[in-house]
């Protein structure tokens, strides 16, 4: 019965403040972040590097259809962490404020910018009845006047910039894990090695080509630019990350 | 009583987070996925294939009118599982949208991409009050660019790729047994058989033509075909899955 | 106290999800055709029938009054059951579809396409808040291309072709009985037989002329045509379901 | 305490189905009918009449301001039980639909006609959400084709036809005197005696000119007529109804 | 804790059915008529009598600004009783009317019209949600074709015409008083004192000039004049009820 | 836990009547009345006197951003108490109402009718459902066909005109000082005192030239002048309420 | 499960008063801003000073991303604590009307004027039903008519005027010390350290130049300038605040 008790207490309206000033759907909305699987972003002297766990829930899922990685225009992508399908509604809007951007004045959209009009759009809400909370947590990264830029939106809508971070499941260990590894003037491939040891913290130490994705936006021609899944498997083989034995299909935590 | 105070607490209002970030609504529409009965997909190397049980609750109703497999346009079908009002809704907007992509841009529209605008519809009722999310999951499947297409689409609002995939009823049963049973490279009609073999899983291993539903495109026509009854004995008797004796009417599992 | 405190439970907002997956407003809707008299739909070879039980309240009520029987247009009839004002409010939305599409097209509607644009309208009903859903269950009866067509509308929006059937009270309890007596191949004569001879079932085996209403459409006419008092009475005395003694009023079970 | 609770239940949102498939605020509605001081009409072979109980709370009350009887239009008259201030609404909403029909046809609306729209109008209330049911039963009687027609309306918007009807308080002692008394090929004057024995019924057997209202419509004139205090003096005398001691104000039992 | 969980079941939505029928928030509102100081209405042979108890708080407060009489038109006074903000709001209603209906017809409206605009005004606050009834009650009277006429409408949006009532505060005893000494053909000046005598009743038999308010409409001018202090008094001591010591502050019992 | 149920109570919808005819919601938005510092009006011979404690949370808060009077129109001042923010809103209402009035019709406001204006405004927000009540009351002070006149309105909507009153804490103290020591024909500058004076009761009988505000509209130059600290420290310097010691500052009881 | 109850209260609707006259959610909004980091704000002879708390949650995150000074317009700074996303949204609305003033009237909006227009828009999520109260208090500071001003808004909606404040976490220590410190006559430099030193007061006595913040806008300039790390640098080791030993990052109490 407590169960059933505790359940009623959250099929109720809109967001509102608590007595000790907590927005609860906002705090739980951030608990639908942590059971999504990891992303992490690393902004390199050169370019930024984003990377996700991607691993599916069965072999027979194509793993290119697990939507963690995104191009938001040529210049950014996103990586997300949480609700899946909350997380395409943001991508979409993302995309249509970068096209915007460009038909209104003929330039690429500025990472902070983009960020802070997806933060603004997330806010609303959270402070509007009528709706709950986005349930996703977002990495924009990509370069803005030849400088590589990385962000992070909540679902309370605060935009935050990061040299490096993590989003999703264990987010407090892979952070520590950052926190330690991270040096500032590394390059964009040197990130893109750091970001799949990150993910392998979460892992065991091991992941697959398939069951990781990454993408990389370098100052040199300011592209977004998926890793195929052999270079990968050269990255993860040179790192001795790839599995010792067959157990490729990690079906215990995957993105709902 | 505690039937009744287990009720009440669900008698309220819009979809919103509960204190570990979940969405009961949507996780109850997935349990009114359950209480349909199976649909499976199947991608071939040379096609799709859609089936579903489609069993009657009673010998008089025609067999015909349980509707599980809905043609979306000339080259997508979609197989259902769940409510089956709810279904209908959501082909009549696949159906628009394939439509609109027609008479917009002069060509077929892309199975990707009429899954995603689907399940962005989908998303919409999770998020925003004064609805209820749509109780059905459904399978789309089709040829894009000369290649088989398999997808799904949950009460969340997810889109995921697949080789080979079942919805509604037994679901994780089935599915262990399509990770068993497919292999890469099966022809169309081999596949419709492994479709046939996995819903007769959930039948105590017999079919009856009336109670089965089998639907494919393949790349060669790009057309949706239904099998009629006669191949479908053919092929059941082929594979020793006619019922032994007359207990054709399966009432104890329907679709609601 | 305890009947109090579960009606509490009801006077609440909208259709949602219960947490195995059921929609209970639409299963209470269902109760409520259970407590609607029952109506009755055969197809015949040549035709199709509908009868219902319209036994008054009173002697003093004019039994044509008890509408349970409706043409929708020259060549579709609806029986109803559960809730007539709600039946009404269908009716009228079934005779301006019908209207409109003679008005467009300079044709009858098809009794699927008629039946179906229907359950759409009675689906909006059970997923977008701020209404209840509707109380009543339709058999929607006519030809189509020269074929005789039945179909079946309950409150969730689903539609269900049948070759036989009732609705309402006893449903069960005729079905069993339409299924053991029911034959293909039946002329549109025989099929009103067997109607009154269900409805008798679930009236000590007896029928009025004024406690029973039928309706035919057969192929050759195309026409709605309701049956006499006096046909009605030459029938029941054929079959011997007239009354032995002067007990015509059944006033313990009738629609509200 | 118990009173407080069980109301508590009541002050909550709109109609919905209980699990037994009942409108309860519709049959709560139907209470308030039952509130209010009775009405009767009862069809003759040449008119129909429609007859109600006037009783004031107070002898300084006009009598005449006591709306139990209305006049729709020339040859349509209503009769009203429950809910004044809603009874209000649906006579103003009767008579612009009789208007409406004068103008855009040129002719009198039908009595049965007139009586479904209300109905339908009444039944808005009861699916649709932000208002409550009206809490009023009507008798509508008219001439219609000639012929003398009495319908009631009831608060789940059902319509129904009656050779002769009480609603209101007492409903079913009334209706048992009228289903025992009335005969076929009563005549208006006959028909108004029986109308006020079967009100008489509930006043102990006693009514005074003041505290009654009756109306009639002929196939004749086809014209509202209201009889005056004299004439109804005199019928009441004919027939014994009046009051043999001074005691001509029933406070007991009012309309609210 | 009893009035807490008292008070909280008021704090609900809009006004629905009880189970007996009754509609809480309308009851309640009468309860807040009955807060208000009382009102009184007489019908002279020769015009109408408007007399309202207006005690103050504070010796500090303009007797002047207790609003319990207002002009509506030339020819048309009010009462109230009940809240005052209320009584205000439809107070404005009343007058716009008459305004609308000299501009529209080029004559003064009707005192039966009038109060039955008002009264189904009142009534739709009964009925749609999103707002509660009015809490005041009103004595309408005034001239209509020479005759004095005088209504009463209550929180239901019910009109009744009375020779002489009482609203709000001990009405059921000044009823009776009424009852008792109210005699058809009394001449306006003896319903003014008639007026202040019932008044007293609700005052330990005392009134002050200032505490106490009177307007008449005649049929000879059909104009709404308020008495002046002066003129108070003088008919106060003639009917010996002005206070005999210096207690003129009745302030236990006030329109709030 | 008391008063967490307590609390749970009012976070509820509209304002509606209780049981007893009260409108609890407009009772508590008095009860925000008084938490919020004493304002006082004087009504003298020769003009208007508003009067207001304005002392600050800190000595570092500047007193002239206590807002407690303010000038509505030339020949029109308000003084608060209560929710400072609500108080601001009716304010800018009452501002514009003036404006609009200057504009429509070239000549100042009636202060009664700017009153009511106000009065109506408020009693829409306890009425429609959507809003809470305005937390505030105002004391309307100025010159109107060259009198003086002094009104209050309260959260219910209800406008008094007064002779001399105080809205806010100590209220019914501060009455009682201002009945027992105003009289009619007082000049301004002895209302300035009395005012003055009524506010030392709230103050141990201390003011201080920044704690408080004087405004006064005398019927020579209409005009809203606020007192100078200057002529507020000789004024009560004379009166001897400066405080002896340097206590200056009332940290115990301020506006929120 | 104590804390299960008391959430529950809180997942409820609008704004409305207690019984005891207070707004809950306004005073939880009011909490939220508490759980924010320290900004202080001083007004100077010649100048405002506002600095504010930044320290990060993680040595990775950019120190220049922590919202907490804008630039309002040229001559305008506003200082937040709270929530974040709502203090975005506060200071978006901000610089429209900034920008709206200069279009509008070709000069820069007054101070004053923009703190009144954003705490009326801050009133109306107070008041009206379906938003929450925003959670975040602002200081603005600015130069008005070559005069420093400096305000503070809350989350009621109320303006006050500061000669120096704190807002956020410690804020009554932190009032106390600047009470304490504070004196007329301070040069704007002399303020920036009198705010570093107010801050460092709920950090141990210690700040980093990268986890404080300071904005100035001069009488002279009328410019809104942020410190530089090299210049914070300097003012905090003149004033001997910067941390001994190497813990600069405070992760404990952070903005969220």
């Amino acid at each position: 019965m407590q169960g059933q008790s505790q359940q009623q207490a959250y099929d109720r309206g809109i967001t509102i403040f608590s007595p000790d000033g907590r927005l609860y759907q906002v705090e739980y909305a951030r608990e639908a972040v942590k059971r999504g699987t990891a992303s992490v972003g690393i902004r390199a002297e050169d370019g930024v590097v984003l990377a996700a766990d991607k691993r599916a829930r069965s072999p027979l899922m194509e793993p290119a259809s697990i939507e963690k990685l995104h191009k938001a225009d040529d210049h950014v992508g996103v990586a997300s962490a949480g609700h899946v399908a909350d997380a395409r509604q943001l991508i979409d809007f993302a995309r249509q404020q970068a096209q915007v951007n460009r038909l209104r004045y003929g330039e690429a959209i500025g990472i902070e910018n983009l960020t802070k009009t997806i933060t603004d759009h997330i806010q609303q809400y959270t402070q509007i009845g009528g709706a709950r909370p986005f349930g996703v947590a977002l990495i924009v990264g990509g370069i803005e006047d030849g400088e590589p830029r990385l962000f992070e939106t909540d679902p309370s809508g605060t935009p935050y910039e990061w040299q490096a971070l993590s989003i999703g499941s264990d987010r407090s260990d892979l952070r520590d894990y950052l926190e330690d590894k991270y040096e500032a003037g590394l390059s964009t491939d040197e990130a893109v090695g750091l970001a799949l040891d990150t993910l392998a913290e979460s892992n065991d130490g091991e992941l697959t080509p398939e069951g990781v994705g990454v993408a990389t936006i370098t100052v040199d021609d300011e592209r977004y630019t998926e890793r195929t899944d052999e270079q990968l498997e050269t990255v993860l083989a040179e790192r001795d990350l790839l599995p010792t034995e067959d157990d490729e299909n990690g079906d215990d935590e995957t993105e709902e």
